[in-house]
């Protein structure tokens, strides 16, 4: 993708078409049940996924430049908008789950249709930079898709008392026991995407930073080092949390990460390959920003701010967990909203959550790099979350 | 079904299959991804439906007296459970509508395994009275579920903004023109079952009730009729109302009965047949007792209670609708609990609900009586309700 | 009171002034502070209850009949309206709690006012039996208050940490040890009532009503016996409960009758007296209709009827506590609901509440009678409601 | 305060007394039920504010340096904490306002009682930095609750619909009508509290960050200017606001700032000195973060970070209103917890809220500086929050 700037209309296709792909082959262990549900407001249904993906093609580009394109079906924009209120009236979030219509057939014919014409109009026209742009965005859009499909697949099962298995040969994350700090010293540093490639609006603006001497460690913490701060009591001593830490722990009963069940003496996890005792050394997940804070305040440190993560993350290996910062998600100096309805992407999310940054084990190739701004409320659980302190 | 405590053992399984086999057809228009919604904590997903009276004859007819019987599958027990808190733990209520699995395909499977075993133990073993009654029973309960399929599937496309229509050709109610009032001397009357046939347990109990003179209306409120009623302004005016029934038309911005929509000038309704106007001779439908009340208010009279229902009932044509009564549904004199989860059917719910007398549109053949008691909340709308007044 | 329809200008007048001074004596213990509060919506703030009466007195007797009377205060409508739709627009419920002015002093004043303004109005006029049936009402209505007035008192005291004690001496209810069934024969009686005294619309049109053998415990269940059913996992066996019971429990980890706490080995009330261990042979107090229904069910019988409790009530002695039965609030043959206002005063309540019957300690005097139908929610417990039993 | 370092023992006497009584002064207009009060969970009843204070002193102090001090009450630990985990069970927030005891008498004899037990024993004893550390942050502690003191009345009486006065001649704030850009140049700026004096925990680690160039307005924003934002349909697009923000506006129906009714033709607001038209030329009080950032956006701009507000706040004035800032409430660069209850005064809030900077009309004399952080959530109003934006 680094090179889309310079995208032959081929490229670009192949780009298209083989990320569309990927969205599908995610979902080859479903079955029709599956892509239903919405247990949770985070977690949309898989079949809303594939709905929204597609629309936002539609919308964006067939509505906009392909003159004459008549809609698949109206009352789509309906069902599959998201968030974009300049759009029309969505189908309000956590009413995803209860619509069984259009069928998981109707919404793959939606994706097919939709493909065909992209497919069509894009060898049909002159490709001007504001489509090749709105395309690289779709198709950017679509692998945080990917990723959230994943997610939310994993919350559809790990939540049935069945535990159905996803993947049997699910691949498990492990890490190395070495583990040194990273040294970086004071000064001015610059942080935020600039250059020609594709990036999300809030990455951009690159720009100078402060940073005191600081030391991060080179290694994620591992289910390990969780369980002892679980075993010294983590869970059951205020003074390792926030106050809004602490009363999400006691209202919701919170005992350990998500997924994570004491079954016949042990702590097992539910995992896309199937309920399993807890791999040591894997890297901790599902955590949510406050148990990522008391951990590192229990280990008498703290969080990475997102400025010091980026300008030391040349130097260690990431991308197998979101890693939660002590940086709360705000715009960069210089931050716009673009115009209409793409405008809505990203600014209007900015407070009230924390970034993450790096990628995980679900995040799609090619869609990760240093500067990549990720943000959940201090609760949110669902996603491959971990923690990298500063040592 | 009347003639059940003679039954051969030939007409027990008759009317096992053909009652199974109802159910099934009651099905026949859903896509899989109908099966598995539960938009709202009352309506249940159909496949949960399917799936909890097969789990009835296996809990209590296979695992009790079909020596070396191997559960289906043990965690059936808690997926499919409903209220039975002596069984087993449950999937509580509100959660039936989040899991993807057991499959549509599992779950007939299911039935078709626990249907071999039935049959097939029905000719094996002499069959007790204890047998027969629960057999009775597990049919009845089959019954229930079917009406309260019809009314889920209902609200799961009622909801949903495309509007799928379940049959075209879904009959239609019509009222007769001609209303006259029923009347009742005052006087010593009998209600409640006796007799040899099935009946629930809260129907037993025959017993003496003293009732004063009462006429009461030939015909069901019509649609038209509940439209003047709305036209007067009966949504707006407190006099009308409970003040609970006051709280809930304001807290929820009741306008109309549920599936009632104000399009492009006109009153809709959605109905099994798609969106249509709505029809002025039907009788008006899915009404909750608070709008019972508060029409017969503003028709300056009152609804019946159920022994004046049940008093007159052979006087006047009923099973279009379940009518609702002034009555709460509280034990009959003499009313005892049966031992064990069979004890849980309808004791355990004998406060805050409101008794309907009659059956309705919906009612399977064969499962309907004038000493059936049906009971719901003051605020429930999914069912087939309607109203008849005391004139 | 029973010669109220043949009271003299005099009589009425000292009626009206002893009622609304003893009012007030039941404030005496009160500091400023404890006038304000409404720590849950059921429990009134003593000063609202002071003005709320005053304000009875002001709109149904002196705005209307007395020519030419300004409002103490115009806003004083608004503030000490209860539920009267029909008279403007009141402060909802749970706000009364919110309003730290008018202060105590000047609702004082408030019924001052009135007071002299009533005297002074039933000197000088010709008292019609529209005023003297309003006149009695409102008495009626003030006495209703003042037990409201002790309810809420000690739920204001009762859940302070501090327990302020009311009076050191409030005596404190026993009962004889002597129990014994009170038999009603098979038949017809009738119940409600008749005669030129007054009583509240719900309890008019006395009717028939056939009733089936039955006996009746003599006393009311002791604090003892209710330990019994605690001991015995009362509450921790659904078995006993409704649905609706057993969610309430669960939900509200409810083990004990309100104001009970375990405390130093030894289970303590708070009463008006203080915080000391219960006494084994007072009536249970503060039992909600779920508790009393399951306590019966443990016993393996059940409440009476209201028409059972009425048949027997003059073999027994009652009026320690309200006494749940197992009868529905709702209409009795013939109800009906006054025009305007006054209308509003017991009808709109008939839906999903209880009836309890008898009187309690905190009754005033003259204000019960065989024939009163109080009601709340099966979950209310402020109230000083006990249980007594069909043997 | 700025020498406090060096103060003798009878300067401390002298402001914790003036202190103390200072506190006092702000109740001068209270009637003993404005005392009680808490109408929402933010708002604190004015006794507990008065009772909250002494115990810290009781607490921090007394029982930690005078030797064999017995404590006024033992209870009032429960009563009076307020979040300090470590100290004792505390009554929960919202509770506060459903104690009526202890009075407002006891609670001001408790004053009393560790007004004389304070200055006795800094009269008694040699007064150790340690004492001197924790007196000077009981009294900035005391400080920051006269604010909350005045904000928390204003709110008492500002939703009472007799809407009490608490002064006639409270006064009104205006602005100076000519604006003009404070322009800041980029570079290398040093922030945060350095030096002898007193500050909060969270001030503290003076360090440098990087700005760049950026000029804000030298007056806050106006009434005037609000009601355009208003009048130009504001809270009625979206686009102006957070997808937060905008959840907020519509569940809560806001519709203006806190305090402001349309009454008569005219926007008005209750303010201490009663319900009057709004001043035109006042500073906006009483937003949200919220309310301050969509207002940002509908002028093209936006709010300052904290860092851009303390380089450039000694070049306008301010101290009129607390200036919601675009900063998240976040630890320094080098923040550390101090040991034990004192600890929990900051840290532990660091997530979810936006700091504010300068100071309002009802903070206390002595009480502000430029490094003062500030923090509120995003949709807190009550109180005397404003609007000041980068041009």
């Amino acid at each position: 993708m680094n090179k889309m700037n310079t995208t032959t209309q081929v490229d670009l296709i192949d780009l298209y078409t083989s990320t569309r792909q990927y969205t599908e082959s995610i979902c080859h262990a479903l079955k029709t049940e599956d892509y239903v549900l919405q247990p949770i407001g985070e977690v949309s249904p898989p079949k809303w996924h594939l709905g929204h993906t597609s629309w936002f093609f539609e919308t964006f580009i067939l509505s906009k430049f392909d003159v004459g394109y008549q809609s698949f079906n109206p009352q789509y924009n309906f069902v599959f908008n998201s968030y974009y209120e300049s759009v029309g009236k969505r189908v309000i979030r956590v009413n995803r789950g209860n619509l069984s219509r259009p069928t998981v057939g109707q919404v793959y014919d939606y994706r097919r249709h939709v493909d065909t014409q992209i497919v069509r109009l894009l060898n049909e026209i002159e490709i001007s930079s504001e489509i090749q742009k709105l395309m690289i965005l779709g198709i950017n859009h679509e692998q945080q898709h990917q990723e959230l499909l994943i997610s939310d697949i994993k919350y559809i099962f790990g939540n049935n008392p069945l535990f159905p298995v996803y993947d049997e040969g699910y691949p498990i994350q492990k890490l190395s026991k070495k583990r040194k700090p990273i040294v970086c010293q004071e000064g001015l540093y610059e942080i935020g995407f600039d250059g020609p490639d594709f990036c999300f609006d809030n990455e951009k603006g690159r720009h100078k930073v402060y940073l005191n001497q600081f030391a991060i460690s080179s290694e994620l913490v591992t289910n390990d080092e969780y369980l002892e701060f679980m075993t010294d009591g983590g869970y059951e001593n205020f003074v390792y949390w926030h106050a809004d830490g602490w009363d999400w722990v006691n209202k919701n009963n919170i005992k350990a990460p998500l997924y994570w069940h004491f079954h016949q003496g042990e702590w097992h996890r539910y995992h896309l390959d199937g309920f399993k005792p807890i791999e040591p050394d894997a890297p901790v997940c599902h955590v949510s920003y406050y148990e990522a804070f008391a951990f590192a305040s229990w280990k008498g440190t703290r969080l990475p701010t997102e400025a010091e993560w980026e300008t030391a993350c040349n130097k260690f290996d990431w991308g197998q967990r979101w890693e939660w910062t002590e940086s709360a998600y705000l715009p960069y100096p210089g931050f716009k909203k673009e115009e209409g309805a793409i405008g809505e992407y990203n600014g209007k999310f900015m407070v009230s959550q924390m970034v993450l940054r790096g990628a995980s084990e679900a995040t799609s190739p090619h869609h990760s790099r240093p500067t990549y701004r990720n943000f959940f409320y201090p609760d949110a659980r669902w996603q491959f979350t971990g923690i990298r302190y500063i040592i």
